[in-house]
């Protein structure tokens, strides 16, 4: 009972010293290795870089007691912290102590509204978030964010959390374009895509182990960092107008504590809301990933109240709303982390490099953490999806493309709220519009298949009608006018049987449906049949009135009723 | 092509005199019953009583060239002049010219969506009011409506649109009760009780023929409005503090073209929709219901049109929002209607009367009007239903009472609207978590069942799991947690079959979903294949990669798979 809640409790009574071994490298790894995205992910969110250091810390301890996953690694995330910045522009601006105190709050409430679903078990909520819909929405932020780094490449200001407010504010000021500035990011930019693209096959070629040469070329964003800090304070770039992270406070995070504020709350309520669930998605479709490389298993409802610990603990500690994040839980994961204590060692790691090692990162130029962030955000941008859902069905298509439209062009949430109320929306429409077929049968056989498709046996006056839908008020009275027409179409008719093979529900509406499709065919002198009828379907049923009134009767095979109605008349 | 659009084609050419003589009949007959509840209506709807006059004029006609049902009888109805009282309270003050006005704007805005949507063949949106919304919403509206009546017969001013504010303001003043209209009112209410109890049977019993015995207890409100007016007159009760109709404009509607009011338009349209497809519904029900007991057959997208047009007619004649209304179809249908031009004599008919006798109705009580509406409203209180509905289906019982608390607490657009929201909710829901079975052959036969259900043959290195559901967005990752489970629990798995025999759609999140199960599957050294998949399914499969990538096989039918990789093992 405990182990639930504390999933710890599985694993640490067996930890032993070479678990531990492999877990202490993995942290150390992905200590050195997650600073330059952190401290760039908070200046995404429009926050002091040193935020970001601060998310990095508490809530990977909160993870390790509270996680399922093994190998999840928690923190600062691109997509999280665009989210954040565009949710804080609207209530404070940036710079502000309002707007920090704000990142905290939304932290608290993200964290809190993660915990309350994992407790009432609303796991599925996630669920809405159809695969089109984040598609089309991570290949937008991707865009969007690409667009926001512009500006810190060219050394320009450019605010704004939606495309065209981005665009706009660039072009009008290219011509201030900063050239030292330019020629830092430009150059970290060349670095690092030469990295990513060639950094593995030179290493390997020089005769690296291939662990280690990929180990290297993820660390290219910490040479980018390492070099162009020395750089910047060799020449004193600062002193020439190139923008650098500046003086940040050294010591452990604050203890931070935010204030209720109620109307505050009201406004970063939906923002926390959408911020958990497109957090809590991304985190477990990757940790079902990695747990089923090692056919382990997560609990989606504990993975909620463990990503909620991680926020509430980011928000009592200086930082910012966090999850379960792509790269560096691929680091961890590929440095061979074998238990959640890997966190608490990255934790432990972080935790020493903000308290000493801070100084050191008052040169870096911010042009070099923008093109870390905009090399390691292009990848969302990810056109086969779109051209295979385009391929594969115009409505996912439709849903993703909206979702990127109002993404680029109205912000986030807007996106992300149009793109779900479509996709249910054209859910809801397909299965109101249900296929049916009438069948008849194959010749010799006990087979019925389409009268369309297929050369059958019928006779006029009975009508098979196979529906390929489970029943429910969307289409129930679809179903009428389908049956109505059939029998206005059919003079001859007398008996009409419904085959329910695919029917998996039928709801009040329906049922009451074909109360008055059996009433209305008896006033038309025809008996409505059912089919094959599955077992929970006929329960519920057996608790209505239907049965009782029914005309016709109920046949636990299409054969059975051709046999017995098609005789009938002969 | 031109029927389609103007139904009367269809029956005018074949118009003859025996059809005349019918429908003159019925129309003479709806004529003179019902224009009690046209005036009433218009008075629950806040309006002058002659407005429900000129309501049952030209929208008749509309309905004559474009409806499809050949008895429907179009006119003001209960539930929409509740719901036009609640709209225009938000914008007028009642009374006021601008009232009025804002009559004639709902009743354009309605008009102008319903063609509209009949145009776009919208008409599926319908379906989204679930029988228990709907239920809940008349149980709710009648009792709402009752309570506004009870104001009249008790002689004092009420307002309000909820139960709460109508309750309240009722409580504050009841030491103030009138005594005359309550005895006017009082007196009506027993009457129409006692008429519609023992009119029919006393009258039979009396010796007169059980169809015009059932119209003159139909006739009820006629007597007890003549009755009513006449005691009002000679005994001067208006002098006397009883609220009557009073002076009412003679001569034929006027001529009205509701200005365009951008600002008034907005607040308007969410209410117009609502009260579109509610009238809608309603109509078209009614419509089907009579339609097949005579095995017609009607179009709901053409219905649109001709509830449109019959709304624009109303607004350019000083009218209010119309539909097809329960009580006046059924009075034409059972008075021998054959045609729609049954529709054109009563509209001739009221004509007649507002332009003649309209100075008759000076002094008819408010109360006696107050009556008729109660004793019609409380019929759509519907407990039974609720009883009914609670036994099937917790789920629609959820949707039905939150509908009806919604409606009473906060009016009708609330009530509408959270019942869709709840009942949509619900249904994704369900369908989020649907129903999977293992499955086990039943020893020496080709079947397979539920291995909890019945006693099933099983290997240990096969799982065949049947999903009774569609795969899509909402499910597709309870699909992936399903078959995660299975494998972890189940360390001999080699293969999984998945059995589709009910999935009637794979969407683009579900089928990648599938290629997760498979690539994990795999990683997982466990193969997966598929059976029993649906033509149009594997149609839609074809045109991505997915059977490709697939590491298994498709199957025709389980038995196949069963025999394939049961046997493999041995």
């Amino acid at each position: 009972m405990l182990r639930r809640y504390l999933p710890i409790l599985t694993w640490l009574p067996h930890y032993n010293r070479r678990l531990c071994g492999a877990d202490l490298l993995a942290g150390t790894i992905v200590t050195a290795l997650v600073i330059p995205q952190s401290l760039a992910y908070a200046l995404l969110a429009g926050l002091p870089a040193v935020v970001g250091l601060y998310a990095s810390i508490l809530p990977l301890l909160a993870y390790t007691l509270l996680g399922t996953s093994r190998t999840l690694a928690v923190g600062p995330v691109a997509i999280i912290a665009l989210m954040t910045g565009a949710a804080l522009s609207g209530v404070a601006p940036p710079g502000s102590p309002a707007y920090l105190e704000a990142a905290l709050t939304l932290a608290l409430l993200s964290g809190g509204l993660l915990v309350l679903m994992g407790a009432l078990r609303l796991g599925f909520f996630a669920n809405f978030l159809s695969h089109p819909v984040i598609g089309g929405f991570l290949s937008a932020s991707g865009l969007l964010i690409a667009a926001s780094q512009l500006a810190h490449l060219l050394g320009l200001e450019a605010g704004g959390y939606t495309a065209v407010a981005l665009l706009t504010s660039l072009a009008g000021q290219l011509g201030a374009t900063h050239w030292p500035t330019l020629a830092v990011g430009a150059g970290s930019l060349g670095f690092l895509v030469a990295v990513r693209r060639w950094g593995r096959p030179a290493l390997t070629r020089l005769g690296l182990p291939g662990g280690l040469a990929g180990l290297l070329t993820r660390a290219g964003p910490v040479f980018a960092v390492a070099g162009t800090t020395a750089l910047s304070a060799w020449l004193g770039l600062a002193g020439r107008g190139v923008a650098v992270v500046g003086e940040v406070p050294g010591g452990l995070p604050p203890l931070t504590l935010p204030g209720v504020d109620v109307e505050l709350w009201r406004r970063l309520l939906v923002p926390a809301l959408l911020i958990s669930v497109v957090g809590f998605v991304e985190s477990i479709s990757m940790a079902q990933m990695l747990a089923a490389k090692r056919r382990e298993r997560i609990s989606p409802n504990q993975e909620l109240v463990g990503l909620g610990g991680a926020n509430l603990l980011s928000a009592v500690s200086g930082g910012m709303p966090v999850t379960g994040g792509l790269s560096r839980t691929v680091i961890n994961f590929e440095s061979g982390a074998r238990t959640p204590m890997a966190g608490a060692f990255a934790a432990l790691g972080i935790g020493l490099v903000t308290l000493a090692l801070t100084p050191l990162l008052r040169h870096l130029p911010v042009a070099t953490l923008a093109a870390t962030i905009t090399v390691a955000i292009l990848t969302l941008v990810d056109i086969p999806l779109i051209r295979q859902t385009w391929r594969y069905s115009r409505g996912d298509f439709a849903a993703m493309a909206v979702t990127m439209a109002l993404t680029l062009a109205e912000g986030v949430e807007a996106g992300i709220i149009g793109g779900v109320l479509l996709s249910i929306g054209l859910f809801l429409y397909r299965t109101s519009r249900p296929h049916s077929a009438v069948v008849g049968r194959i010749p010799g056989t006990e087979h019925f298949r389409s009268v369309t498709r297929h050369d059958t046996e019928t006779v006029s006056h009975l009508a098979l009608l196979r529906v390929d839908e489970s029943l429910y008020f969307a289409n129930a009275r679809y179903l009428e006018d389908t049956l109505y027409d059939l029998v206005a179409r059919r003079p001859a008719l007398e008996h009409v049987v419904l085959i329910c093979s695919a029917v998996n529900l039928i709801d009040a509406s329906a049922l009451e449906s074909l109360d008055a499709i059996n009433a209305r065919l008896r006033d038309s002198r025809v008996t409505l049949h059912l089919a094959e009828v599955k077992g929970p379907v006929m329960d519920r049923l057996k608790q209505s009135r239907f049965l009782d009134d029914l005309e016709g009767r109920v046949f636990l095979s299409t054969y059975a009723a051709w046999s017995e109605l098609s005789r009938a008349e002969r």
